[in-house]
């Protein structure tokens, strides 16, 4: 048995989300038939590190599998392709210690929100980015964001229903910077709640705008209150762009 | 009447291209179809600047029409959304003189090719960009594209087939820039041959990894032979961006 790491790249707009779930479409499914193709394994299982949304995008999701097949770890990122639709690509394949997990070793994640701010929405750019028509103060929405870093309880970024009991997190670096038309937030952290980077990104479209006085993000830290901060941003905006581990790096792959 | 000039924006991955054709799903065709709806006129016709392929974006596609209904010209941009498909939007719209003509006032071009330059493709901006996985040498490429600049016949870049007679054609400007995994051609002319700026692209893939000899696009203009020219590349990485015309000003749209 070895255990392979992936880096998955996807464009999530076709998609029910990461999860394999019934009667929809997910990202973690295509991919395992992919390798249950591949390798002749019917119980091939895939483990994704973040279980990003319907919509949502991934330039760096990160996944493990166990095989017993004999194919050089990688030698995947090259076979696979074919086997999968061209919004679902594979950019690195390699072998990693037996107790390596995708999601349990995460230690730290970087995502992208990408605002269109224009008059009239995008047509290229419609599945990678979330139309705001009103002009984005990003200055302003720089100086916001930069409430978020250090180790808060993010409760108030949490979507109701999620399941998690300690909502504190580390964000260790955040920042809003435009591009003509495009106002881009990254952030980056040591994990990040359900939904915890669309309120965040609905918060600034509030404060860039000016709906939503500045300083919405401290107050919401005290308050520990939903309602102090702004809507829940669309899903297409969202790209998770890297995940970091300790003990990811790649192991010489003896078959 | 009122001639009304519009600037369109269209991702053309769905579209069998910009001109209206049978057995096909044209964006001038889904263009029309709107302002039809909207004006109650069935005789609509819509005129567009470039007849672009099959695949090709446009930033700014630019049209006219004319029309005799009571719409202010300005609120055609934010009327017309409703009715289209959300890969086709409408940018700006005004009234201009009754002889304006989208194609044959046509002053000046810029188009934009994009490569993406990585050993595997990219699943978010498949669409958007054409993927070539040797490693380009984007300093030869930006070299090599500045021999187009300049008048000059164009007959070697024209495709087989075109009917156009007067191959020459005015170059303003030429370069290549990279930007992580993006290779970014830009160039901007008098008026293009049809499938030229897709051979141009096609020829510098073939310099920038060392396919071809440096020199290429020189000796073409030279022996007039197609054959010194690379390939022509995919339709995807091709992107209209941006038409200038001498009398193309909003005028005073009274109704």
């Amino acid at each position: 048995m070895r255990r392979i790491r992936m880096i998955v790249e996807y464009d999530g707009t076709a998609y029910s989300g990461w999860q394999r779930q019934a009667n929809a479409v997910s990202v973690q499914e295509k991919l395992e038939e992919a390798l249950r193709k591949l390798t002749g394994e019917k119980e091939l299982f895939v483990v994704g590190a973040s279980r990003t949304d319907a919509g949502v995008h991934a330039f760096s999701q990160n996944v493990h599998f166990d095989t017993n097949c004999r194919i050089p770890a990688d030698k995947f990122a090259y076979a696979l392709p074919a086997l999968l639709p061209e919004d679902i690509r594979v950019r690195a394949s390699f072998r990693v210690r037996d107790d390596f997990h995708a999601r349990f070793h995460a230690k730290r994640k970087q995502y992208r929100y990408v605002f269109y701010n224009s008059p009239h929405a995008s047509a290229m750019y419609r599945n990678l980015s979330a139309h705001v028509m009103y002009p984005l103060d990003e200055e302003a929405m720089n100086r916001e964001v930069k409430s978020m870093i250090g180790t808060h309880d993010f409760a108030p970024f949490a979507a109701s229903g999620s399941e998690v009991k300690d909502t504190t997190r580390t964000i260790y670096s955040a920042g809003v910077k435009r591009d003509g038309d495009f106002v881009v937030l990254t952030v980056e952290g040591n994990g990040f709640l359900y939904n915890m980077v669309r309120i965040l990104a609905g918060t600034l479209i509030h404060v860039g705008c000016g709906k939503l006085e500045k300083g919405a993000i401290a107050r919401a830290l005290t308050s520990m209150s939903r309602l102090d901060l702004g809507v829940t941003a669309p899903a297409r905006g969202l790209t998770l762009m890297r995940i970091d581990y300790e003990n990811g790096d790649a192991v010489e792959d003896v078959l």
